[in-house]
Formats: structure tokens, C-alpha cells, sequence
């Protein structure tokens, strides 16, 4: 392994404490998904690039920024990657997935903060996280409360900028979110010096929509009975999406998509055949945030899909045929973005209407509703999902949980009676 | 007493539960209020509201309803009274404030709710609250997650519209709240079948900044020292305006500053002029949480302000000039209603401005920030407040709690510190 201690240190990475970090990282990896049985040979790439994962690829970023380029951190679907990509930047999703950096979050951001939001903000409260590092300003949103604030106090420590995101889907809120991703644009182009046309739009966007198209193929391969892949690797893959190159990174999910068709066509799983089929549905999950489907596998269940920012509603939404101009194309991708059926909107029943879907058509035998502690959207939608699956008689599991692993012990033994009860 | 329980029953109350929550009221009200020693004359006015808080007011609202007009319920400054006003409707702000009713919002809101909102959707899902019985349709917003969302579940109860309120201070942002106060006039005028005129409109707004002008006046009494009136009995005048009468409401208002001006003449004050002076800043208090009050003045403090919305932040806000046509004046409304600094907007810095106004001119020994638990906007914000108060050396205390009584007994204690440290 290449030691990249200088480049940490050019970063002003607090290295002590990075270096706790990274050690926890190989053992729980290990545990996690090396130890999973039939993994697809494809994974051997997701594996390296977790192996490298405050290595390569930022010396990558910091490559970019060397030959002049940009780097911009996001947190959130709503920030179009695309839009970044054109003006020669990198769109990378920042560190948000950890225990180890919610303590440096705390004295700062209220202790009810959901634990997504105080590890994001305790990654760069405590130097720990070497892509805000590499970035040179990061993109935040108004999705929820909690992020809304937390970028206040983001903005004394990095260049922040803040995306209005509309609470209702109206004209207007369109309006206003044409507007933010015009002002992004001139961000961008203000940022990097680079113009960005119709031309470098239309190649961005057919970058960002392969890594898409790809990530809707992995998904397809789960609704295979038995499943040609784990839920545990499917999430990684998914998890990678947001920090790895995008051109490489379509490459190697359909590489695997390849292996996985095969796998099916063969009839081949990862888990036998009657295994329950589980959707999990609610809140994001950033690296190496994995607690939830290690559960559900470990008791012998299978995810099959994740209705999700890191699932679903990451690589659903593609941008419609457009007139091809540069005013079309952004009205376009504003449309892609807004068509996110995220719990920030009012009312939100496209989100049941999905869920009801996956759960038909990927042959879901119960959905374990996801909620972050004080995730306030998700988890008050967890009861109108929870309704609306009763009726087509589709169990369900509400799951509300943080980063720590103090309720480990509590939550299998409620999945355990889960799978109990769905086996029956 | 009139017998109000036929107009209850009419309104389909839960009789016997609303029979547990009004037998409490009384004797808690005596305990709060009427034990204060040296309390205004003018008091005795709305000591009266008090008592027939679920009687005469909801009587009126049923006269207007019998006479063909509508009642509309809200919850929050952002909803403009004098909108609703020229539809010859009666605004009237709803049961929000009690513990009474967070119980029965349990099971369809989450538990990590605020009190506030548990306790509104409690009135609603327990059939508590003449208010919203007695209402043609609530009027909702999106300044909060939490509302946000529970807004969804209350019009599965009782019709509701909800207005999106913008997340920053943009000139788009403005669009869209103009949009929506266009959109409000079209639900009134439908609803009532009264055209909202230029006339109709001027009228209104005089008649809900006649309130708000009493409102400041009684708030400059505050500034004398000593006090003439308590921090108890200025908080309840500003919670009775949510609901009162608008014109017999200021002429009470003006009555009582009357005599408020008169005894600052005289020097004449509740408590001694050296009692330590108190900002409370943050979540709004509603009826009857009069809780970190009672603690403060129980302990020989004198509240002297709510930087609050029930404050500075629901009266300090007027229409500028406008052209008087119809348009113009519905812009200096949606002017009048985004000045408002409340911490759903990113960033809020004119509330930091406005705490350190107050504490100068109000000569505050110190500044309590109040955050309803799980009010992640003024969660966040305490940090940002106490920073910029310690630079000038205001001391600050935070207190975090919900309706209950449990925490009384620490909260006491935290106090009494505070209290003692600003003493010395």
C-alpha cells in the first residue's frame, strides 16, 4: 500500500485521529463483506477501491486540482453531479457515514441531531475526512432541518454553498430550483473558469446517467429469485457511486452486471432460493454505514433492493429528452432532480406509490422502514407507509436507529422475529 | 358560567376528556397568575378570556359561522391574519401549548417530535379543541419539518392547506411565498365567497397592525425598570392575540399600557428595580405553556422580553407604504411576513441582531434561550446566539425541555444558578 501520510498532512488531516479511523476500517470490512459467501468476482474492484478509501482516489481529486481542475463536495441527491462535471470539476460525496466523527459534531450541532448530519459535520470539525479536505467548496441543500443548520455552522470552517430545495412540487417551486441550479452554474463558472455549454452539459450528463444506467441494471439483476447478489455488496456499490470516478465506476458495475446476469441465467444466488426478500426503504446510508443489512443477512434474509438516496431515488431519475439548448437541458435536469420522491416534500405519496411497486415487482416478502433517530421527514412517513402497505397485506418493520452499535443486540433480536413471523 | 356543552357536543369535542382538560386549567391559572402580587388592573380583562377559553370566543366564532362567515385555523406568524380578515373570515391561531393533548398524537407522529406540534396534532386527533372543531379549514405551513409533516396526517382529520414558506431570503424565494399568499386569496375567496378587494384589504391590515401596534407599545413598557408588568402576564396578553377579537383586543391592549405608562411615570413597578432582567428567546409559547415564566419569576427574576413568536417576532413587523392597489399591498404583506426572523430561514443572522438590540435596550442582566426539544431550527441556533452574546459578555443559559412537569425540579436548579452567577 502506498503510504499517503503526506498528502494527509498537506491536507491538514488531523492524522492521530484519522489513523483510528482507518484502522477500525479493514476489520469491520472484513466481518462485513469478505466473509460473505459466492461473492460476485466483480466485487473484487469495490473491494479495492473501499481498500483505497482515503487513498487513490483522492490523491486522485488532488491530481485534478494540481492540472487546474476543481473538486466540490455534496451530501445530497438534489446536487447535480452534472452540472459540476461540465464545468471540468469533481463532484464527490462527502464522509457522512461514521460513529467515529459524530463526538467531534457534539458541543456544536444539538445532541437530537440525526447521526448523518453530526458525522458529516464532525468529519470536517475534526479533520478526519480527507474529501472536504481535497474540496474546494462544498454544496449543501435545505432537504431537511438538521442539514439546514448544520451548513451555517459548516460555512465558518469550509466555502459552503447552499441549494434552496422546494418544500411543495409546484410552477413556482420549479422556479426557484431553476433559479439555485443558475446560480450554481455561475458558481461553478466562477469557480473553475470554465464555461459550460450545451456541449459539455450534454457529455456531463451522459456521464452521470451511464453510472445511472448502470446502477438501474445492478438493480434489476436483484429482482432474480434467488438473488445473484447480496444486499450488503449491492449497497456498497451503490455507497461507491458517489465518490468514485464515474466513467470507471459505470465500467465496473456493468462488468459486474455482466457476472450477475450470468449468475442469473444460471439460476445461480448468494443465498438460497427461499430466503425472505426484504426491501429496506427510508433514510440514506453512507459508508460505512451497513449496520441494517448486516442484520437482515446475517439472520438470513436477503435485501433486495433499497428504496433510498443510496438506492433508488439515486438512479431512478433520468433527464428527458430535451431541445438540447443549454436553458433546455438545465430545465431538464431540474426536472430529473425535483422528480426525487424525497420525504422534504409535501405531500410525498409518489414515495408510497414506489415502495408498492419494488415491493410487487422485486417479490418483496416485507420492507423494513429505515429512520435515522430525528429524521423527522422519514420517520413521519414511516406511519403513512406502514398504512398503505397493510392494506395489500405487505409486513412491515420500523426500524429507527443511529451509528452506534449499542442497539445491535435489540434490532436482530426485533429482525430475527421479523423473519420469524414472514417464514411462517 | 354559561353552559357551553351543547356548542361543544355540536362541535363533536370528546366531552369527557375535554372535561379532564378544562378542571385543570383553573387552578393552575390561579397558581400562575393570580397569586402575582401588584398585577395591573388591566389584567383582569384577559384573566376573564382566560376563563372562558373554550366558551365565549369559540361563541362568537359559532355567531360568525350562524351568520355565514368562516373561521380559519392556523398555527404560525407566517399566516396572515388580515388576508383572511378581508374574506370576512376570523383567523384564529389553535390549541398548541399543553400536555394534555401530546398522548393522543402519539402512535401517528413520531415520539422525537416537539411538543408543540404533538400537542396541536393531539388537540385534532383527541377532539380536544373547540378551536379547530370550530374552524371552516387550518391554514398550515412548511417552517419545520415537524409541521411540515404533520400537516399531512391532520388532512387526513380536517380540511388543510398548506403554504410553502421559502428557506432563504431570495428574490425568488419572495415569488414563492407571493405565489402562495395569491393562492390563499383565491381558498378564501372560494371558500367565503367574498372578494378580497383593495378596500377590504386596507381595512384588515389596519385593524391586525392596530394589535401589533398595542403589542410594541406594551413591549416599550418593558424597557422601564422597575417593570411595571410581568413577564407572565405580557406573555399571556401576546398568546390571548392569537385568538381574541382583533379590535376589542388592542383597545384592551391600549387600556392596560395605559395604566402600565401610568405607573412607570411613578416609578411603580411588580417586583424590585434591582430584580435580575430576563430575555427569553426562542420557540414560541403557546397557551398554556407558561412553564420557563413561572420558573424565572418564581425565582425572583423579571422576564422583560420574548424575542419569540409570541414576541418581537409577531409584532414587530408592519406593512411598509404601498401604492394601496390590491397587488402592491399583497407584496408589502409577503414583505411584512418574510421580515420575519425565524430560524426556518438559512442564513438568520438578523435574529442574532435583534437578541443583542433587545438586551441592550431592554438593559437585560441576561438571555435565556428556549428550545422546545427536537426544534431542530432553534436547536441549532442557541450555539449561535450564546457565541455572539459571550463576545459582549451577556451570560446565557440554554434550556432545552418539552410540556411536561417532570423536568421542573432541574430546570428550577439550572435557573437558580444562572440567576445567582448574574447576581454577583
Amino acid at each position: 500500500m502506498v503510504d499517503y501520510r503526506s498528502m494527509w498532512a498537506e491536507l491538514d488531516l488531523d492524522l492521530d485521529k484519522h489513523d483510528g479511523l482507518l484502522q477500525a476500517l479493514p476489520g469491520m470490512y472484513e466481518n462485513t463483506f469478505l466473509i460473505q459467501e459466492r461473492r460476485p468476482k466483480g466485487m473484487d474492484y469495490f473491494d479495492f477501491v473501499v481498500g483505497e478509501i482515503h487513498g487513490l482516489r483522492v490523491k486522485e481529486l488532488m491530481d485534478h486540482r494540481a492540472a487546474g481542475g476543481k473538486v466540490v463536495g455534496l451530501y445530497c441527491v438534489f446536487v447535480p453531479e452534472d452540472l459540476i462535471l461540465a464545468a471540468n470539476a469533481i463532484p464527490v460525496g462527502l464522509c457522512a457515514g461514521a460513529q467515529f466523527s459524530v463526538p467531534d459534531a457534539e458541543g456544536t450541532l444539538p445532541r437530537n441531531t440525526c447521526a448523518l448530519i453530526k458525522s458529516s459535520f464532525g468529519f470536517k470539525a475534526g479533520r478526519t475526512c480527507p474529501y472536504i479536505q481535497a474540496s474546494d467548496f462544498v454544496v449543501g441543500e435545505t432537504t431537511c432541518d438538521g442539514k439546514k443548520k448544520m451548513y451555517e455552522f459548516l460555512a465558518d470552517l469550509h466555502p459552503t454553498h447552499v441549494m434552496e430545495v422546494p418544500q411543495k412540487r409546484t410552477p413556482l417551486g420549479r422556479e426557484l430550483f431553476l433559479e439555485e441550479l443558475r446560480a450554481l452554474k455561475a458558481k461553478l463558472e466562477a469557480e473553475t473558469g470554465v464555461a459550460i455549454t450545451a456541449e459539455r452539459l450534454t457529455q456531463a450528463t451522459a456521464v452521470v446517467e451511464a453510472k445511472r444506467r448502470a446502477l438501474q441494471r445492478l438493480h434489476n439483476t436483484r429482482k432474480a429469485r434467488p438473488v445473484p447478489i447480496s444486499g450488503l455488496d449491492a449497497l456498497l456499490v451503490t455507497q461507491i457511486s458517489f465518490y468514485d470516478d464515474s466513467v470507471r465506476y459505470a465500467e465496473k458495475v456493468n462488468a459486474l452486471c455482466d457476472e450477475l446476469e450470468e449468475r442469473v441465467t444460471r439460476g445461480e444466488g448468494v443465498a438460497p432460493a427461499e430466503s425472505p426478500r426484504i426491501l429496506v426503504s427510508g433514510s440514506p446510508m453512507a459508508i460505512p454505514n451497513w449496520k441494517l443489512h448486516r442484520i437482515l443477512e446475517d439472520s438470513g434474509a436477503v435485501v433486495v433492493g433499497e428504496e433510498s438516496c443510496t438506492g433508488t431515488r439515486y438512479f431512478s431519475y433520468l433527464v428527458a429528452e430535451n431541445g438540447g439548448d443549454l436553458s433546455a437541458q438545465i430545465e431538464a435536469i431540474a426536472d430529473r432532480q425535483l422528480e426525487t420522491h424525497c420525504a422534504c416534500f409535501t405531500p410525498n405519496d409518489e414515495r408510497i406509490v414506489d415502495i408498492r411497486t419494488l415491493a410487487r415487482d422485486w417479490a418483496v416478502d416485507g420492507v423494513v422502514h429505515y429512520s435515522l433517530q430525528f429524521c423527522h421527514t422519514f420517520a413521519n412517513e414511516a406511519g403513512k407507509v406502514e398504512k398503505a402497505l397493510a392494506r395489500e397485506n405487505i409486513p412491515l418493520l420500523r426500524i429507527e436507529t443511529d451509528y452506534s452499535d449499542e442497539d445491535i443486540g435489540q434490532l436482530k433480536t426485533r429482525v430475527d422475529a421479523f423473519l420469524e413471523m414472514i417464514r411462517r
